[in-house]
């Protein structure tokens, strides 16, 4: 049966399944697993069979999630059900898609229904709701996580093949770290929050879940994007995950500020988590969290729970008893802040973010684990507001530091309990995150979810730049490893791949300068060979002014690749190159390297730097 | 007698002055000036002469603001002076200088004293200090404009070269207004707040006054940049200012939306500053300004004033007597504000910003009177709130919407008050409005300030493109009035310079695609002609596009021009020369294409596009 968005696309493309019969599978599912906590509104059979009919006479290829069946947090509005938020009372029915929705739909997807969650957003473990507790689908004892507390559930038993959430404190990370699934929390403003009903308007994002983080981003992608009635929309660009980097610098909380609150298995998967990262090429850096942590105090301690009364307030005044105590309890503080405090909360939180974004600089990403430990359903009930801030130590400063993230699992514990690291970075850094979070949970070899099934292996990468980066072919002392390949890395370049050019070329050894560099030349058809180069992509800031470096007789010019692609890369100017040594016969610069190096050594010359 | 930067350098520099004569002329000119209530603190001649002391034996040209006088406003730190705020009792001796002053005197600038203010910034209009009101140095009769009053004036009569304001609701525009200077009130972040008191620390910016754009942008050069003690510091682009673009957009408020309280002389001299704008070559665009003036009463009537309790509260707490009667009535309010009403503050402001730059997409710049009308001093003192509130029409909404601007002379009015227009655009344009600015400005012939002295006529433009900008060489359908230079202007593109290659081009024209093109390549010495091309900057993202969508077989190289400097440009892969035609001997595009326009008239062929 496929579970993921990929087998549900390759199944409806190749003819071997339709939509039809996925919604049909999908709601066999949904009424085998049997927890009526999950949901709290699924369409009903005809309803879904028109969304099945509006994708007749498509071609499944044209579009991106064709036939793909998603749930929808009950806090984002879906034309045709209600927006209960978990509260029956302050229910009403959606007129329209939340902008992300729409999205979704005109994509293909086909929503199948709501999903319960810890009441209006205010919680992170997924008890607060009128509607239950969604069952954890991986140990059935512990809490969920929360506030998307359904939707976390129901990607991890395999019920929908993605599912959104949203992410204020944390809540869109918490659920896939208890439930062994990949939450992406993308950067504030990359996806419209029209149709949502706001928890903190200023830090809330829709986020996703899906068992894969490519899954995930396909969802994303489709998403994400300005929109104009979202006045806190962003013109981010999103670009597209390359591959795994190579050494990125990796940030961890050194081990003092580590918090697992005394659990021990805790503390032992995020040490192999780290040993994990390192093992893939990453260069590990640890940093002090205080700021982090002092961040993360100003979330409920601070002005912006006022913001959870300036959304939800006059129904509060008026119907107070349609709350949860505890959810009500937050959001009257709301109540009692001023003016004053508030500004005074923004000042500070500009001083620690300069703070935070100083001790990242240089850094890929920031690696934390998603939560410090795991709580049942029995122990939360029993001291609901003190072990759910237990729950947040890791997510809570992430919004107000603009920042994205994504929870990816890292291992099953000893006890059963899934666990799992957060890779955070600045807004925009969304895509860069991805392809650190894909390598990794790859790296893993865990079952998705609780579906039983392998995580599918990495695909054999041949990756594009996005928008906001541009490619660049490299020939000489910038490739990986090389003198001059450090300048890439600090620029924010990305590896994609390695290539080779069609036989239209020449290749020289330039006369020699401060660091050895070879060049280009495209030849008259018939007098060239293939010449070995990487592929790199490069913010497009970094771009420019990379190429506004390039000194003479280096260029750039369009270069014409073995398999038929074009790209941008180091020429040489045709001048320059009756000055210069024709080395085309090495097939590239590592090639013509060696050949040096074994030439040096059997004349007994030093090895050169 | 030098006024302006500009001629304070050059005397150095040649020798004709020194810096101690400068300042001696300087203290001289305050005096003869007679007005006690410009400067608040003045350095005696003993802490002026250890300024002076200072820059003995560095080379006058090693330093942008050698031996230049300037003053502070009284809000500012300024090390060996009181920080007094226009209010006594608050008064403190500074130990340290304010960054952005600690930059200009790093620059070689030399402070002379403190200015006075309307008390900690509060009000537009300069009435409002115990130290008196500053006399207006164009008509005596006015009111000087504030809060930045004393530095306005000062600049404005030439007893410094420039000063130093502080911008939170127009205090750095209205006295640039209402003295015939400029005032350049910079984005948010890219000057240093650090070492100033706070009126909304938010949206507070240090601003600058100078009798040109060019003395105003080249102080801001010097102080511009991150700065690690403030955290709302923002790693903005300063940039160059290049020459008045082509056909720049340039957006004004729509006739009904205009205001001027019944200043006829007022509405008439805006027509005039249009009509100018046009005669520059700008295409004029009317928009609506509700949302602008929306956003302007959230200033006072939101709760941001909330700010200017949470920086002097507890003084104000304490000694409620020490302050003036109009500034404590308002900073009293701040007491009230709740924590909801200012996130519903906030959220009100996204909406606005979101429909201000959706209205201004596509323009250069937003063009509006820098005052609505002109007050006495005794019509300020009868009516104070109302009439103060009046002057910010324009510029309250300036900081709330993350605008920078530039205040600049328009015209005298026949009932000899001064009257200025101010541009705005977007946070991080501020070169590019000093660009419009600059030749708007030039354009009037006015004198100077009160300085009976005529502004400098434009210097021969030879802009570089500055940071955050590319410059690139263009050689065929991208030169200024050809098909494709459209796309440099789409691209926010700025014309730069004519310019000519060096002797080592050959030229080709392409065999004819979509659009007929040239390509240029470097040959052998003494083989080669000179070519010619224009000189074109790009912001880094446009350029990242511009060089990502060349196509072979043109490509990027470094073109060494006539003046000896290098250049990224368009440059051509000799393969393809070979199938293209010579026309070296046209020394350009445009001479091939007359040359073509001239054979085809010649023969009765139709003339192409």
């Amino acid at each position: 049966m496929p579970a993921t968005i990929a087998d549900i696309l390759h199944a409806h493309r190749s003819g071997r399944s339709t939509p039809s019969r996925t919604v049909a599978a999908c709601l066999e599912r949904i009424e085998r697993h049997a927890d009526p906590s999950i949901f709290t509104a699924l369409f009903g059979r005809e309803a879904l069979a028109e969304q099945v009919a509006a994708l007749e006479g498509r071609d499944p290829s044209s579009l991106p999630l064709y036939g793909v069946p998603f749930a929808v947090k009950d806090n984002i509005d879906v034309a045709g059900l209600p927006t209960s938020c978990a509260c029956p009372d302050f229910a009403y029915a959606a007129a329209r898609d939340a902008t992300a929705v729409a999205r979704l739909r005109r994509a293909g997807a086909i929503v199948i229904g709501k999903t319960n969650l810890d009441q209006f957003a205010t919680g992170l473990n997924g008890t607060r709701s009128p509607y239950g507790t969604p069952r954890n689908a991986v140990r059935a004892d512990l809490v969920p996580g929360g506030s998307s507390s359904g939707s976390g559930v129901a990607v991890a038993a395999g019920l929908v093949a993605f599912a959104l959430g949203t992410d204020t404190a944390g809540s869109g990370r918490i659920p896939a770290g208890l439930n062994n699934i990949v939450g992406i929390k993308p950067s504030l403003g990359l996806v419209s929050t029209s149709g949502l009903v706001p928890a903190c308007r200023t830090l809330d994002c829709i986020s996703v879940f899906g068992l894969t983080v490519d899954d995930a981003f396909a969802a994303l992608r489709v998403m994400a994007g300005p929109d104009e009635a979202d006045p806190f929309s962003r013109p981010l660009s999103l670009g597209t995950p390359g591959a795994f980097p190579a050494a990125p610098r990796i940030a961890v909380p050194r081990p003092e500020d580590r918090v697992f609150l005394g659990d021990r298995q805790a503390e032992a998967a995020f040490t192999q988590a780290i040993a994990r990262m390192a093992s893939l090429g990453a260069r590990i850096v640890e940093i002090a969290m205080e700021p982090f942590y002092e961040t993360a105090k100003l979330l409920y301690e601070g002005p912006w729970v006022a913001e959870r009364y300036a959304a939800v307030g006059p129904f509060l005044e008026a119907k107070p008893e349609a709350f949860n105590e505890v959810v009500r309890a937050i959001i009257e503080e709301g109540r009692r802040r001023t003016a004053v405090e508030t500004f005074r909360g923004h000042y500070r939180r500009a001083e620690l973010a300069a703070r935070t974004r100083a001790s990242l600089a240089g850094c890929d990403a920031l690696m934390v684990p998603t939560m410090p430990t795991v709580y049942t359903v029995e122990e939360m009930l029993a001291d609901p507001v003190r072990l759910n801030s237990h729950l947040g130590v890791y997510t809570n400063f992430v919004n107000l530091l603009d920042m994205c993230g994504i929870a990816v699992p890292s291992g099953l514990r000893p006890d059963g309990a899934p666990v799992g690291i957060t890779l955070l970075a600045g807004a925009g850094r969304d895509a860069h995150l991805a392809a650190l979070a894909s390598a990794f949970h790859a790296s893993t070899d865990l079952p998705m979810g609780a579906t039983g099934e392998k995580l599918p292996s990495l695909p054999p990468a041949t990756p594009r730049a996005g928008a906001g980066y541009h490619e660049i072919a490299l020939f000489g002392a910038h490739l990986s490893g090389l003198p001059l390949n450090g300048e890439l890395l600090e620029a924010g370049g990305v590896f994609m791949r390695r290539a080779r050019t069609s036989d239209d070329y020449r290749f020289y050894a330039l006369p020699e300068g401060r660091v050895r560099r070879p060049g280009l030349l495209r030849v008259e058809a018939g007098s060239g060979a293939s010449i070995e180069c990487e592929i790199w992509a490069l913010p497009a800031e970094a771009f420019a002014r990379f190429v506004d470096a390039i000194p003479a007789p280096l260029g750039i010019a369009t270069i014409l690749l073995e398999d038929g692609s074009r790209v941008k890369g180091f020429a040489l100017e045709a001048v320059a190159a009756r000055d210069a040594r024709d080395i085309t016969g090495f097939g590239g610069w590592r090639g013509f390297l060696a050949d040096e190096q074994r030439q040096r050594q059997a004349a007994g010359i030093p090895a050169a730097e």
